[in-house]
This record gives C-alpha cells, sequence and structure tokens, in this order.
C-alpha cells in the first residue's frame, strides 16, 4: 500500500513528505542548506536538536523527558526544534509530528566529515540509521568543512545529485546511505563515488587542565589515523575530489567471524 | 611485540590488564559482579561513569570537558568514576590512567538486554566498540533482567566462561562480541550459543504530559517488535534458555548493497 503511494507520487508528480534533521542544531548554515535542496523534491518538515549534539552517536534519551517547540526559520517549511539527540528527533517527529512515516529522511549537511570511523560517532548518521530502522529511506550528508561560514555551494549540488538518485530509485530506496562532500573549489569535482567506509581510529590526546580549585579536567582532542590502502574507500574518494556515498547496515552481525567460530 | 608479550603471560600465568566498564554506572550492582569475575582472570583496572549512561549509543564528549575520580569501591581494584560516557571511559582509561592498552576490556554486566537491535542504542556495547577499534580484545556482557536486586549469579557464570573462552583463544581475541545472558533458573540454562543478530524494532509511542505551566513534553517509550523467523538469532537464543555470543564488527558498510549498486 505504502510502495504504490509512493510509486504514484512518482508518477504523478504528487509531492512526498521529505524529515529533515541534523546534529548540529537547528541554527546550523548545514541544515539551512539541506533544507533548500530538499524543497525542490517534496513537502519539507525539519525536527532538529535545538542546540549542538555532535558526537552523540546513537544516543536516545531516557532518563528525562523531552520538549518539542515550533519555529519559524525556514520559508514554507514547518519547523520544530527538539531538546533531544538526533535520534530523539527522528522519533519524535514520526510519533508526534508527521503521526506516519515520512517518504524520505535526510539528515545535515553535517560540519565536518563523518566518513570512514567517523560514522560510529555521528549524531548525523545515527539520525539516518534510526530512519533506515524504521523502514524511511534515508541519507546522511557531511561536508568537509568545519566552518560555520562554509561555501556551501558544492555540498547543495551532491546532495541535490544524491536526493535526486534516491526519489528516482537509481540507488536503491531500501537502503542507507552515508555520503560525505570534499572540501574542494567546485570546478574540480569529479562526481558521486560508491566507496565502503574506510579503517581508520582516532588516536586520543586528552588535554590535561587544572581548574581555580585546584582539580583537574580533561578536553578530548585526538588525531586522525588511517589504515587503510584500498583505493574503493570513502577517504581515498575524498581525497581525490569524489563526493563519497557508502551504503550501511545496522546489523553489526560480524558474518566473517561468525562463519570462522565454533562455540 | 605486544602479541608476544600476551602470549608470554598466558604461559608463565602472569596477570594480563582488564578494564572494566559498563554504562549503569559505576555503583551498579551489574558492574560488581563482572568485577568479581574478572579478578579471577587478571588485574583489574575500573573506568566508569559516575551516573546511568543507558542509551548513550557511541556518545563521546566534546561540547565540555571530563572529570575523573578515583573511589574506593571495590577490593583489590583501581576504580575510577568519570563524567562522561561509556565510550569517553574506554578513551580516558588508555590514555590517561593505564597509559597504554589493556590486555582486554569487559563492559556491563547491564541491567537489561543488548539484544538484537538494542546494541545500537547501547552505552555498554559502546565502550566494547571503542576498545575493540583501538585493538583491545573486547565483551560487552548484558543480562535480561533490568531489577537492581536481580541475581547475578547465572551472569557471572556466563560471563566467566566467555571471558575463559576469550583468554584462551577458543573466541578470536581479534574479535568483538555482544554476550546476553536469560533470565532463568540457573539450573535450565544451556549454555553459550553462536548467533547474529535478530532482525527487530521499537516501535515508538511518546507519553504525552503537561507541566504546571500548561506546556507540552513527552517521555520516550516503546514497544519491541521482532522481525526475524531464524533460529540463528541472538533473540531466539535467549527465548530458548540459552545465553547469546554475537560477534560484532564497526565496518558498518552494506557490502550486500554495495556490490548491487552501479552509480
Amino acid at each position: 500500500m505504502k510502495k504504490d503511494k509512493k510509486k504514484l507520487a512518482a508518477v504523478t508528480g504528487d509531492k512526498p513528505t521529505i524529515l529533515i534533521t541534523n546534529d548540529d542544531g537547528i541554527t546550523a548554515p548545514g541544515i539551512a542548506a539541506l533544507i533548500e535542496v530538499a524543497k525542490q523534491f517534496g513537502r519539507v518538515v525539519v525536527v532538529a536538536p535545538d542546540a549542538p549534539q555532535s558526537g552523540m552517536g546513537h544516543a536516545i534519551t531516557i532518563g528525562k523527558p523531552l520538549r518539542l517547540n515550533q519555529v519559524h526559520l525556514f520559508q514554507d517549511v514547518d519547523a520544530y526544534q527538539c531538546t533531544g539527540t538526533p535520534v530523539d528527533c527522528v522519533k519524535l517527529a514520526v510519533d508526534k509530528i508527521l503521526h506516519k512515516k515520512p517518504d524520505f529522511c535526510f539528515s545535515g549537511i553535517n560540519h565536518g566529515s563523518n566518513a570512514s570511523i567517523n560514522v560510529i560517532y555521528s549524531g548525523t548518521m545515527s539520525a539516518a540509521v534510526e530512519a533506515s530502522i524504521e523502514s524511511i529511506p534515508a541519507i546522511g550528508f557531511s561536508y568537509l568543512d568545519y566552518s560555520f561560514d562554509a561555501d556551501f555551494s558544492l555540498a547543495r549540488q551532491v546532495a541535490s545529485e544524491a536526493i535526486h538518485k534516491m526519489i528516482h530509485k537509481e540507488i536503491p530506496q531500501k537502503g542507507l546511505y552515508n555520503v560525505n562532500i570534499p572540501k574542494i573549489p567546485i570546478g574540480k569535482y569529479k562526481g558521486l563515488r560508491l566507496c565502503r567506509q574506510a579503517k581508520a581510529k582516532w588516536n586520543e590526546n586528552f588535554v590535561e587542565r587544572t581548574d581555580p580549585q585546584g582539580k583537574k579536567y580533561y578536553w578530548l582532542t585526538g588525531e586522525f589515523q588511517y589504515l587503510d590502502k584500498g583505493k574503493d574507500t570513502d577517504h581515498w574518494a575524498l581525497q581525490h575530489h569524489y563526493a563519497s556515498l557508502v551504503p550501511v547496515s545496522y546489523d553489526l552481525t560480524d558474518y566473517a567471524l561468525f562463519d570462522a567460530i565454533k562455540l
């Protein structure tokens, strides 16, 4: 029934409902860029955190209640800010705002990379994962420029390209995708490249400080360590002027090990 | 070099260093049960959250500093409580307490299931994932009894069984494992069973309330929806009186979809 409706929408030009969220918060320039793109494809509803939630991973809010407040930030777009995490936003949007599943969910555009091992820590991607668990076709977008004043021209172009491919089923709608966009001049962009998640890790290096009471505290910092040699990875693609598209699974079973173990 | 040392420790009886953490907080009975078991296998160091962190997923603390305080809670065990998430605890333990990687990391015993889709939301499992990213052999343990007064006898027995298997390389040490323990009388326990992650989801149902100022707020609740028919899943095993052991991967690439897509 749902599929028929979606097919009909594509044929007749009926507008799909598109849920937009992020982890940098509803006032971040990246989400404004994504909304601008998504409006060309359907009716956009925004439910996003009221404050930055970077590094929140797949956190949900259990021990305290959540608030939702309508805001007037984007022209012709229903928008709500939420006190919870990106995953909370998706759950609340489906249950309390849309009262049904949207046709698509797009998350981002994140200020900073979620390629490689960053996908594990990313609130942006976890929102997309949550949508996919709900069988909503979903993409998370991230741009490799952390700055607040970043130029989102190329990021908008890539988001438009990927959303077009998903809506027109050039990539399977049952899928969940992690799209990262390189920080390069727009003229040097080579295209969207199918990739796997690169092997890498962060080497922690906590900065130790002492407060005025003489007690120690620590700031998390780290250095990215690349551990992959493949040319089929997201990291390789981004370094070679491609945007990367990684199909993502939330079945975490390590099947290679599953086959190797005898208990 | 590290591997040789580990081999030597196994041969000579030198005690391995075991890092213990959890997501229910350092005062939870589950972590005390795990420490009791782990002490039989090596030198135990505890770094755990100072407050419950359930549902924190793979969250890390970026926007604020972290505190670490030594506590005297467990006999013959160095223990520290941390203001951060379970993942922060692992990162801080390696960088600021042990100043090297421990030989093993065990997380839990969680009060409540982390089988099936719960693995995605679990702080307990994310701590184990973080250790595995650091190449530390790791297991997360969860017991299907939420109660504070739960009887951990069977959970301790299963934890001991799984830790023994890992230390004696009956399961690959390069692996990362999600072990769940059923809530059954100890006499009915059938053994540790190799499983894959069951397909399932939570159907959200937010409870809506109104505060004394007339504003709405929401509590997250949900209903578990089982979507799998296999007998090789963790959910099936737990329902049939087995403890489940799922090898876990943090390469989230959906390789089936990767092979199916042409961009």
